[in-house]
């Protein structure tokens, strides 16, 4: 089994993270954005969908979809809620990542954070995102005020999922994180699991 | 059990076409876009992220985000894939769907279908998602070449999933569908399946 992911990207981080959570090693092939390394991958047919992540399997299938990927290593594991009513909302709450959170929250820090994206980044339209993030953000703020985790009474695969463009909404994305006390406090309990380990660490 | 359900949309179809393949009666209550009935159950709470399709459980619990119901409702089913590999590429499709193929292929559909999104069809916007959206049909008809299904050897949510915005990108999304024989096929491949309804059926 190996991995290629983006050492930059809070979707590979999802993998990586989850993995470390797991105690699970995996091989990892470094694929960064505008790299050699990247496009070598993809000229050999290792990125079905075109992008990081993906895990090769030892017999050669290609996994892609960073939540995909998260949802087949939790298999069997209490990452995934037990019981079908928190696990369609943990799946809930990863396919609204996938529709809303990335395309807000992590495209606005997407756009500060790479150097060539820059130029996309235009006045209007970062007001725009910034008002669609912090939109998305009021979402997640009004679970985990009254709630520890995404879905369930556990942490599960939805709050690595979020994790992920949520803690660096601030520091990338430029989003008032004042506003949003309890995900402030959920972003500590993460980063206190055992196994947890940080993007770059 | 009542599903909130957009009448036009495929988000909402594609619930109700899965209900119709298993056999199940569901009670629906429709929210057109932009109608008074979704704005009295947003303002009622009923819809958590905003949007339809939700589904509401007999305790009053809520279920967003048409994929996640799509698995909830299919667990147990043959629906799902059996084997894990199987059903991470079924769930592979699915997020690809949400991340990508919505925001091209049913976006594109949506900007010329509702009237009062058409100021926003500007000529270099439906020209970026013209090019975008034949990118990712392309990804599907490459499957589509080699297999009769999205993922694994039987029909799967992934297909039901797909197939809501794919067997209107055509008419209503203006792409160019004589690129795409293996997708034609498939698409025939699913109306014809016991139960099958259409969009507007
Ligand atoms: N929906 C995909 C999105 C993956 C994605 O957008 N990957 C980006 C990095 S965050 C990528 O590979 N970009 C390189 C490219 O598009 O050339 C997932 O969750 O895995
Ligand atoms: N990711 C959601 C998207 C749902 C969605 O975008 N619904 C649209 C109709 S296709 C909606 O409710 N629009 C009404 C609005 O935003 O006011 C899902 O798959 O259920």
């Amino acid at each position: 089994m190996r991995l290629f992911s983006m050492p930059s990207s809070g979707n590979s981080y999802k993998v990586r993270l989850l993995l470390s959570l797991l105690g699970r090693d995996c091989a990892v092939v470094d694929v960064e954005d505008g790299s050699d390394a990247i496009e070598a991958a993809r000229v050999a047919g290792r990125l079905p969908f075109g992008k990081a992540p993906v895990l090769e399997l030892d017999d050669g299938t290609l996994l892609p979809e960073s939540n995909a990927i998260l949802l087949y290593l939790a298999e069997g594991s209490a990452w995934i809620p037990g019981d079908p009513v928190a696990r369609a909302q943990a799946l809930g709450w990863m396919f609204w990542e996938q529709n809303q959170h990335e395309g807000t929250v992590a495209l606005r820090g997407a756009l500060r954070f790479y150097p060539h994206r820059r130029h996309l980044a235009t006045e209007a339209r970062m007001a725009e995102l910034l008002d669609a993030g912090h939109r998305n953000l009021a979402i997640m703020e009004h679970r985990l005020a009254g709630h520890d985790w995404l879905a369930g009474p556990a942490p599960s695969v939805a709050d690595i999922c979020l994790y992920a463009y949520t803690h660096t909404a601030g520091t990338r994305g430029g989003f008032d994180m004042d506003r949003c006390p309890a995900i402030d406090r959920w972003l500590r309990r993460i980063a206190a699991l055992p196994g947890y380990r940080g993007l770059d660490g």
